[in-house]
Order: structure tokens, then sequence, then C-alpha cells
């Protein structure tokens, strides 16, 4: 089953033989498992969470339930999804309010802004005047990346009115997520960097 | 349209008739408005949210989608509600994560530990493990009064095994909440108070 979101994302549930490849696997065989973003950083806020790393859990997909089944009460017979208006992410760091958003493209010289829908903007906008930490998660698949990039310092690009960030920008700005067998994806090191001088 | 959710809860969509009384009504009538902890909750964040007092969102119900329509591929044709495994809402306030669950009950004399999930509670632990503030909205029908109770605060009660919250308890441990036109539920005052020393 293949789901297009409101804002154009399309989710595609692993497929059995991704499922297959979660047991061990040789460290350079990491990059090629062709897990989406959204599952990498699942697995990983499950092993964060476990170990007591930090608190982050996904938000759900809201849904508006337009009608329940009339014999079978329990089932919901039609439905459609609500755009959202805050992010994917949100949680506990370091004492610290987290908020971020994750994004994936197959571009290979830059990740466009329509990507992003204004009022997820604004909400990290606002994250970050109440003291919070704010970011993007964004991966490049073309080359095989995933960069961690601080709410602050895409903001100037969007007042110059560009209409993407450059992958050069992302190298320059943005913080290579290292990625392992567990956690997936070593973000909350990310973190430490932009965030806590470590 | 009625939602039983699989943790018992009810929701009912306000009807017509309170939606038209959510026009300003006269400062004694607000405890005879009838609407639910939920509704009063979430206008209240809006109001807060607005006035940058904080971030708080109500978490979506998690909804396990299990057919999309082939005619019409934007509706769900066949989905069910799953079990949460965190709380209702979260944010940040005074630069602090903040984790609440909200819960009305009609008994007049204490509040019944049934009422709440140990997922839910486990999941409270955890953000005071990692140095969140955690707590119940609880509205005890019968006396028209809304409390806020620390998750620090009814802990041993649960490890003494005792099976409800006392009445009694919540008026001794916990921060009435004040009631306005705008917003609904002076909570963030109930958070001063316990957490903030103010």
């Amino acid at each position: 089953m293949v789901i297009k979101y409101p804002d154009g994302t399309i989710y595609t549930p692993p497929s059995k033989e991704k499922k297959e490849r979660k047991k061990p696997v040789a460290l350079d065989n990491f990059a090629k498992r062709g897990m989406g973003l959204e599952d990498d950083i699942n697995l990983s806020n499950d092993f964060y969470n476990a170990s007591k790393a930090c608190l982050v859990y996904k938000r759900p997909t809201p849904i508006r339930i337009v009608k329940m089944d009339k014999v079978d009460r329990k089932r919901i017979s039609e439905a459609y999804f609500s755009a959202k208006s805050t992010t994917d992410y949100n949680g506990i760091y370091r004492e610290k309010y987290i908020d971020f958003e994750a994004k994936e493209t197959a571009e290979k010289t830059s990740f466009a802004f329509k990507n992003i829908r204004p009022q997820q903007i604004s909400h990290l906008k606002s994250v970050i005047e109440q003291g919070g930490i704010a970011f993007f998660i964004i991966r490049m698949k073309a080359h095989n990346e995933t960069y961690l990039l601080a709410c602050e310092d895409f903001l100037p690009l969007l007042e110059k009115e560009r209409k993407s960030i450059p992958y050069s920008f992302l190298q320059e700005k943005g913080v290579l997520i290292e990625e392992s067998y567990s956690p997936r994806l070593k973000y909350l090191d990310a973190i430490d960097k932009r965030f806590f001088n470590k």
C-alpha cells in the first residue's frame, strides 16, 4: 500500500525484503540498505529512547474522520489526511525541547524549499523563540548523505528568497550525520556538535 | 458522530449549540458552558500559542490505515484507532519540555487509575528522568473543578497499589486551575505554582 500525503510526500511501507535486512549486516552494507529516512529515524529513536539518551517521538499523521462503520463500530470507513501544521518529530534531549522535520530528496545539487510548508517554518521559528532547538534532517539520496541543518542556519536563505538550499551550503553549514548499525542515524551526535559545542 | 477510542474514552464533537456558545458570555456562565476538557485545553493552547506564552500542541490520535479507496485515491476506506503509547499533549514552556495527559471523570470522591494506561505512566516517568515537566490535568465534573497534578505527586499512590486518587488528595496535592474566558483554563499559572514557585 502506497500512501500519498497532502504535501506530496509518498509513504511506501518497508517491504518484506527490507524487513529481512534488519538482521545484522556487514558495516559497509549500511549505505545500501535502502530504508527510507523516516524508518531510519524511527529506528534510531527506538534505540535512543530505550537507552534513555533522549525521549523523541514521531507525531502521528493527523487524519480527519468522516464516517464510522455502522456494523463494525471500531472501523473507520471514511477518512482523509489533514495538513500538518507542525513538524514530524519532537521531544526532549539534554533537558532541552527539540523539534524537527525530516525530508529526503533525489536532487543532486540542491534541496528545494517547496518541500517544506510555510506553517512548518513558522512553527520552527516559534520553537526558537521559546528557547527550543529546531532543525531539519535532510537526506541527499544521490550522495548517500544525511545532514542536520539548524533552523537558524537556513532562515537567511529563505529571507533572501532563495528557492532552494544548495548542496554546497548543506556541506558547509550542515552537520553530516554519521550512520551505524544501531542507532541507524547518530543524529544526537550531530545535535551535540551544532548546539552544544561537543 | 461519536467515536469510541480503544482506551474506552468516548469523543463527542462539540454540537452546533455548543459552537454558538463560544461567543462572549457572562463570566458566571463559564461553569455551565459544558464543553469537554479536551476542547477547553485546545482552545487554551490556541490562545497561549498565539500570545507566545508557550508552544503546546495536542498529538494527533494514531490511526492504523488498512485500505485506501481505489477510485478516490485520497480517501481512506478502512482504518482503526491504535493505542497511544504516549500522552495527549506536549510542548515547551519557560524553556522547559512539558508533557501531560488530560482526563475527566464523573465520579465524586475519586479518580480511578484504570483511566490511565500503564504506557502513559512509563512515558511520564521517562519525561521526569529527562528533566522535563510531567503532569495530569484532571477534571472532576461533579465538582466543576479542574486540577493540575504533578506526576511526582501521584506516583507514590500507585506504588502503594492504590486503585484511585481520592478527591481529598487532589484538593491537597493538586493545583486548582483557574478558569476564564480566554484562556478557558489558565493551566500555565498552575504550572508556575507547582513547578516554578511563582
